[in-house]
């Protein structure tokens, strides 16, 4: 009912529900587009009141474990999809995006996944908006805003949170997008968060000589204001951004001064430690379903000499088909677990190199201090092998 | 022993092969990565003698089928490897890629995904590459220079083919990269193509105001120059690229008149062709597995009642497990085509959208003929659909 530049969705699993919102739209909203992936679907799709110039997606190559059949994750091939809109001469890069669940804080098994999703996300950002004059990612982060794939994501990207740069707000308490208003929320679950938990966004940037401010923000507040029941488990985000010619005196705002590049650098080192721990994970992982494997093949041996050598013939047989099924079932996770450190093993390369990059920066630069840390340099070569 | 800016290889699967030519090549080449993916990995590496800016990689959606084991290139993770460098002040984005092989051209069951391939690729070059001066891409595209997947490329990315462009070439006979005189070269694959063919490739472009000419190429000839033994399967290819300013009259290499935006829609409506007899194929092989399935549940249910019901009773428990397994492999084969389907129709979605803006632009262009073409607009609403 409200009539919106753009409105990006996430978790529309269905094709035929984008159809039926798309024909809807449709007077409002001429264009439209559904990001397909994975078994079941991103769940990402946008409608724009504008043109869209160009788009194309990016599957996350991590995104939790097939085996894991009751989170689902894995097979939804949760992405980022990108749409380029020209507005008023200049390049828009909007980005609608879905991370994977946290199902356990306390205990959060894919930290590492969330974590290198982050990085990924940020990555994609920052290579395929270089020559953007603007922007907007939206979505569904599945991180509290102080949490390490968040910080990673915006300390790499240089991306402003709406909520916190806006100065007109109305909607839930602290903003937050999961409440316990909502009767679609599990009030279990927010225990911890009695006001609820922020973990949808709104983010932006402009390249330097533009300058873009949230002029409203605003969040449903986990009622419907017509029916009383809600639209969705999670509330709305609307954001009014206002983009103007930066003054002379604004500088960009991502600036890379010698306090944003050593929040960076921390941020990057956490983010190493985390996906360096995954992957001693994983290869863990490998390893304990290769001892499966070789037990399996040692046990059909077994089986097979027990079969040829009579004795206990019919129980060696009926045994021989589920040992084929743990040799199997085992030779698929471990190659999942291979596969996942590899990724892992890439992610933790390109952030390591990007954190090469910002401490030879650092080091380079005239504010900074010039004295030995020969105990940090250690880290760093020990990071580096 | 030569010493190239760049040296950008494939199929070095292992990782301690690339971490000894590391070592061996350090004093030439201090700069260098390794490309992680898959399982096995994509084989991709660089050795650069200037500092590596940035990089970043992308994993193709669609690569084959993991069933197709002999193949072994689904477990490869085949992906295009991005390189940012600078220059003389100049910014270069090279990139390096491999290509899903073809192991039977009459009759190639894998075609929708090179060309699936193919797309994506030109895909992720344009959106990365907007701010770069330069583009280089190397690589083996497995993909004849006249074959579908490289018109679309060159077409979609405006990259000119260092082979083609040169004056100075030295080497095999028309540029051929798999050549009968190499000895690792299985010869009764080539009995259609005496010479050899071209499937390696350098292709390059500049932004406008820059300009590129290919000064001198080079293949190796199916011999080491020095023991006889060729160091590959494949012959290597040697540019030397000159980047100049461009003179006023010479427009950027790849300019969008008539008669390249007709060139353009062409290919696009033949992959379009292929990618949707692609994605025909995936749900028709869904819908086989989906019937399979079906067959096996009603085989266990059966064989759970004879069981029961006693009468063959070991003949039902034998036939069990196997049962279990049909229906957990077909399956398996069941998601695999719908993840399949879903991927083929993502990359038919991005160039349709692409074909229809290039039309826009021709019907717009003022060098178009202005007359009704019903029969074309009819076919374009066909396939929209």
């Amino acid at each position: 009912m409200e009539s919106f530049d753009l409105a990006l969705l996430e978790e529309v699993w269905s094709e035929q529900d984008f159809q039926d919102l798309r024909q809807k739209l449709l007077p409002t909203y001429p264009a439209a587009h559904y990001f397909r992936s994975g078994i079941i679907g991103s769940g990402l799709c946008v409608f724009s009141k504008h043109p869209i110039q160009e788009f194309t997606q990016h599957v996350f190559t991590l995104n939790g474990y097939p085996y894991m059949i009751h989170h689902g994750d894995w097979f939804c091939g949760k992405a980022v999809g990108l749409l380029v809109l020209h507005l008023s001469g200049l390049v828009l890069n909007a980005y609608v995006t879905h991370l994977h669940a946290e199902y356990n804080r306390q205990k959060d098994v894919y930290l590492a996944h969330r974590v290198a999703q982050a990085w990924e996300l940020a990555q994609f950002i920052h290579h395929t908006s270089k020559k953007a004059d603007m922007v907007l990612l939206c979505g569904d982060l599945n991180l509290h805003p102080k949490d390490l794939g968040c910080r990673l994501l915006k300390e790499w990207t240089g991306l402003c949170d709406a909520y916190l740069e806006t100065r007109d707000f109305k909607g839930s308490e602290e903003g937050c997008t999961m409440v316990p208003e909502n009767c679609y929320v599990n009030r279990r679950e927010l225990e911890q968060f009695p006001l609820g938990i922020r973990i949808d966004y709104v983010l932006y940037k402009a390249v330097s000589g533009l300058y873009i401010s949230c002029k409203t923000f605003k969040t449903t507040t986990g009622h419907d204001p017509h029916s009383g029941t809600p639209l969705s488990d999670h509330e709305a985000l609307m954001a009014t951004l206002c983009v103007r010619h930066s003054p002379p005196q604004h500088t960009s705002s991502h600036s890379h001064g010698p306090a944003e590049r050593s929040a960076l650098i921390s941020v990057l080192r956490e983010a190493w430690t985390e996906l360096d721990q995954g992957m001693a994970q994983a290869l863990w992982w490998a390893t304990i379903t290769g001892y499966v494997i070789g037990l399996g093949l040692l046990l059909l041996a077994l089986l097979c000499a027990l079969a040829v050598g009579g004795g206990i013939r019919e129980v060696a047989i009926l045994l021989w088909t589920p040992s084929v099924g743990l040799v199997l079932g085992a030779g698929a996770v471990y190659l999942f677990h291979v596969q996942e450190a590899k990724g892992l093993c890439r992610a933790r390369a390109e952030l390591q190199h990007v954190l090469g990059r910002a401490r030879e920066a650092q080091d380079l630069s005239p504010e900074s201090q010039p004295a030995l840390q020969p105990g940090r340099q250690e880290g760093d070569r020990a990071e580096e092998q």
